[in-house]
């Protein structure tokens, strides 16, 4: 049996594939809400009442949880004694891996997904990608064949997955934090209107791209700021500058109050980032998904 | 007559324009190298011996210089007593447009180059917009009327033309830099094939964009650091976060030392960054151009 943790949007997909896969596969329900009950439910995951429950009827762990969170639900694991292949799927400096890595030795195997969460019965290629490095990684990979789930095994170090997912994350999310961050100076300075003036000239995309990342990203705010802070700190490690990564995680650490918010335009996400007094805090429940 | 304050590849270009609409332009020629003697005559600048000479003979002096001089060469200028209109036309944080202002009153333009250096004879639009604010602001752009200048006049205050230049450059010399940083953090990490097989998949830009941002800003790189410099200072005083800029600021100044090398490649540009003993100092002399 696989237990999933905790499975939010993207957990309960990668479940889902794992169950379409016929791998029987559980999660842990107590205190968790009632969509995420329902999500779990959907994908064929079964529940169990206690970590330590789950746990004791498991082969494998995969933790699919926030960055900020997964060091310590892998200490977690460890306290309960487990004894099977832990699998951190998360969005995670290699340092955090390494840590991780060094409670569970030969049987961890370093994850990273990038894409959006997979889906059944979708025509065309799989466009989510899990990054799997480690002893064990093939044989995790094998658990998704011809699923949803392009699993793909990495031939670097046991870190190498999660080097990966903060490298490709480095971009897309940095550059949409950068972003934000611009049209809030402008903002500022007055100049909103001459920015976007400019842009239709010399950067077309941008002026559009510019508030649809307001869109895609307010509601994911809250989680981001932890995975920037972790790539942050694999800039750090590596000797390089971390403060394009500090700046994203603030952006996105004052868009935290969005996450509640039905629909968030421009205005709303630079009213947050402008106003220092707002943010809110981040929450441990991973409602959410999109990578 | 106009004194182009000190002129490099950009500035020679827009002396080249005022000369061909009939404008008498003139330079300071005094200690500068050999290959900027040679470029401001083919420009049609007339050079003086000394500063004060100069600006005895002007009306106008028009500040185009790297970002990092731009206000020490206006003190310089306050100092030799100058009475005309005062033209900063550089990179520079509003807050830097704004200690100028202060040196000349009303007197003062404040100015923003996007764009390469302008060419004659280039058919179709020009693709180098000056913009220029403050109460001067028309009078200086009718000087480059049907010239490869494409002056503009911005609405807003005596700092617009700067603040509309740092949130431009924010992005472009920001998302090159992170490109770097990030190829810089996978190869220390050993992910670059990987890396560049995902971008492939995902990202079908990058992997030739990020090697050819290496050619592109690394013999510039020692005056972009400058630019990133301001640009952070430009955050800070909106109270947003400086630091995608200061760590833009730090890897082109770790390739400073590729300024006088004659192909930069990605491997060059990534042995300067991960190599944190090289680096290599700024020079004073603005050589260069591109914006």
């Amino acid at each position: 049996m696989i237990l999933l943790l905790h499975p939010g949007q993207m957990g309960a997909a990668v479940g889902a594939a794992l169950v379409g896969n016929g791998h029987d596969t559980g999660w842990v329900a107590a205190g968790r809400s009632a969509a995420t009950q329902a999500r779990a439910a959907a994908a064929g995951l079964h529940g169990f009442e206690t970590l330590a429950s789950g746990l004791r009827a498991a082969d494998m762990a995969m933790s699919i949880c926030p960055p900020d969170a997964a060091l310590e639900l892998a200490r977690q694991v460890r306290r309960e004694g487990f004894r099977g292949v832990y699998v951190d799927g998360n969005a995670v400096a290699p340092e955090t891996a390494r840590a991780i890595a060094a409670l569970f030795g030969a049987r961890y195997v370093d994850g990273g997904i990038i894409g959006p969460p997979p889906r059944w019965r979708v025509a065309g290629p799989s466009h989510t990608r899990f990054y799997l490095a480690g002893a064990g990684a093939a044989d995790v990979a094998a658990l998704f064949a011809d699923s949803p789930v392009d699993a793909r095994t990495l031939a670097g170090d046991a870190a190498a997955a999660s080097a990966l997912k903060m490298c490709f994350a480095a971009y897309t999310k940095g550059v949409s934090a950068l972003l934000l961050g611009i049209r809030a100076l402008a903002e500022r300075n007055g100049v909103t209107d001459d920015l976007l003036a400019e842009w239709r000239i010399s950067q077309r995309e941008l002026p559009n791209r510019s508030t649809a990342v307001a869109t895609s990203t307010g509601p994911k705010a809250w989680r981001f700021a932890g995975e920037m802070r972790q790539i942050a700190a694999t800039f750090a490690a590596a000797g390089l500058p971390s403060g394009f990564h500090e700046g994203a995680a603030e952006i996105y650490q004052r868009m935290a109050g969005l996450k509640d918010l039905a629909e968030i335009g421009i205005d709303d996400a630079l009213r947050s980032i402008l106003d220092t007094g707002a943010g809110g805090g981040e929450t441990a429940d991973n409602e959410d998904a999109g990578r």
